[in-house]
């Protein structure tokens, strides 16, 4: 142990080992979008866990409703990625003593009606509060999720190989822009396309992750979890209007599908494009590298995509 | 929705009314120890959310592992309350930006080998942290159990009826006491004993919690699920040494089985002492009532308990 400051990613980078190998129950480990653990039926189950800190995720005077939302919807975005099927939510909050009652209320009401409204009742959690009024809000979800594909399959992050397609869904970037619609705070989880394309697509499609991070963030992570390098093509990029590459690679907060194939996917998904933007290939030095061809030569962007801990 | 100042209680009573009547998959609504619902192939989970927050449950400057522990031992508090058998947590937690690295990789370490002691590896979670230092830290844990006795069956808070005897594991009072040995931080689940009793007394276990807020409160709620009012006999607590009857029903987080039950239960649980110490009765007028029989009087104690909202 060491006394360096905090960092979110190189934390998260040190538990995921320690959690690897834990029991024959762990059928996934932490690491992926979402652990999955078999019961001693031998049923399924899928579980994931996401915190919005105010202050941190969204500004400390949002609207609370669209808080709750926002806390199901990323959780709803790691049930997708995993082609999954969300059953139920749980929630904790711990509150400023300076919220009201009527604040705490609505924030309730945003994580009920959208666990409702996909299907993943508020089934418990708890409600505590803060013993100064100096500290911040945090709500935190987990879900809980059944797989949704024939023979129990999900889709991991771990499977890409050298030669595979990088793909992404819908449109990338400028989703905390203040004319982006709020949309970091409401976007539509794509849970029914995800299921579309893992039954498309079937054994090729290898692998999946929801954008939270930016692209340039999240393929490394595709890529380091199958051992091999990705190569993005600048020109190819699904950009939002208003958005360069720079703002499509490293804004993060998109919640589109992004995936690793075996053969080209289908070019729309229920009315929303699916877009091939690079290719997985052999690792150099170190697996999970990201670089960009644009204008004819190549440029590293791993570390382009927004970390959450800001250092 | 009215501009009240925040009360835990009272936003947890409005929340469980939300909760019901969800859907046929919730098995047990919010409001229970654990939530329960059905899986697709007819299996069952158990879901359960706990907090501890900084300065409010714990000291600010309390070893960190110390905490993990207590926010995974909480949790499994809940699974022994519904003689459940626990499978796996998930953590999530929002730090100050001045902690450390290795306080929170002593944190995690908390976590990770309650877990790990009680068969319930911890799988997943989130990391976050604070945009001030001058916010408390938060540690959320969730709890995936099943159910361990036979037909699937559970004990949840319903099922008290008039008659029923009162009873409780271990001894009550000073969890919070210096001299108390720091046991609100590090206190044994009653998980083994829990199913030991709901096997020795089958049917005639008819409900049951854990003791987290003072036995004034949490009887009140078993009376209150089952319809009916509870009357201790204040002579027959199991004090823990140092403690009148005040703190044995007033302090809270002894993190005992409370359990109404139609025989009398056995003496001992595997070398836990087990007493009755009151019996349910009809409800006079809103159902819940707590009163106590002492020196030949009766007095309502039902406010005596720990209100975590300290308001």
């Amino acid at each position: 142990m060491t006394d360096q400051p905090l960092s979110e990613s190189r934390l998260h980078t040190r538990f995921d080992e320690l959690g690897r190998g834990l029991s024959a129950r762990v059928l996934l480990s932490p690491g992926d979008d979402m652990a999955m653990i078999g019961l001693d039926s031998s049923s399924r189950v899928l579980v994931a866990a996401d915190q919005v800190v105010l202050g941190r995720h969204t500004r400390m005077d949002e609207d609370p409703q669209a808080i709750g939302r926002k806390a199901v919807l990323r959780n709803l975005s790691d049930v997708a990625a995993m082609a999954a099927k969300p059953i139920a939510t749980i929630a904790t909050a711990t509150l400023s003593p300076g919220r009201s009652q009527a604040w705490a209320e609505r924030l309730h009401a945003g994580l009920h009606e959208t666990g409702l409204a996909f299907d993943a009742p508020l089934i418990g959690g708890d409600l505590a509060i803060h013993s100064s009024e100096d500290s911040a809000d945090v709500v935190a979800v987990t879900i809980l999720a059944v797989p949704a594909l024939p023979l129990d399959r999900v889709i991991s992050r771990k499977g890409a190989a050298a030669g595979d397609l990088l793909a992404v869904t819908g449109r990338l970037g400028g989703s905390l822009q203040p004319d982006g619609g709020g949309r970091h705070l409401d976007f539509p989880p794509r849970l029914e396309e995800a299921i579309e394309l893992a039954d498309s697509m079937g054994e090729d499609l290898v692998a999946m992750l929801d954008v939270s991070d930016g692209i340039a963030r999240d393929a490394g992570r595709l890529a380091a979890a199958g051992g091999v390098d990705v190569r993005i093509t600048a020109t190819s990029l699904p950009c939002n209007p208003g958005c360069d590459w720079r703002k499509a690679v490293g804004d993060g907060e998109d919640y589109e599908l992004l995936f690793a194939c075996r053969s080209h996917p289908p070019a729309m998904l229920d009315g929303l494009p699916v877009t091939v933007i690079g290719r997985f290939m052999e690792a150099s030095d170190a697996p999970g590298d990201v670089s960009m061809e644009m204008d004819g030569s190549i440029r590293r962007v791993a570390d382009l995509g927004w970390e959450h801990a800001g250092s």
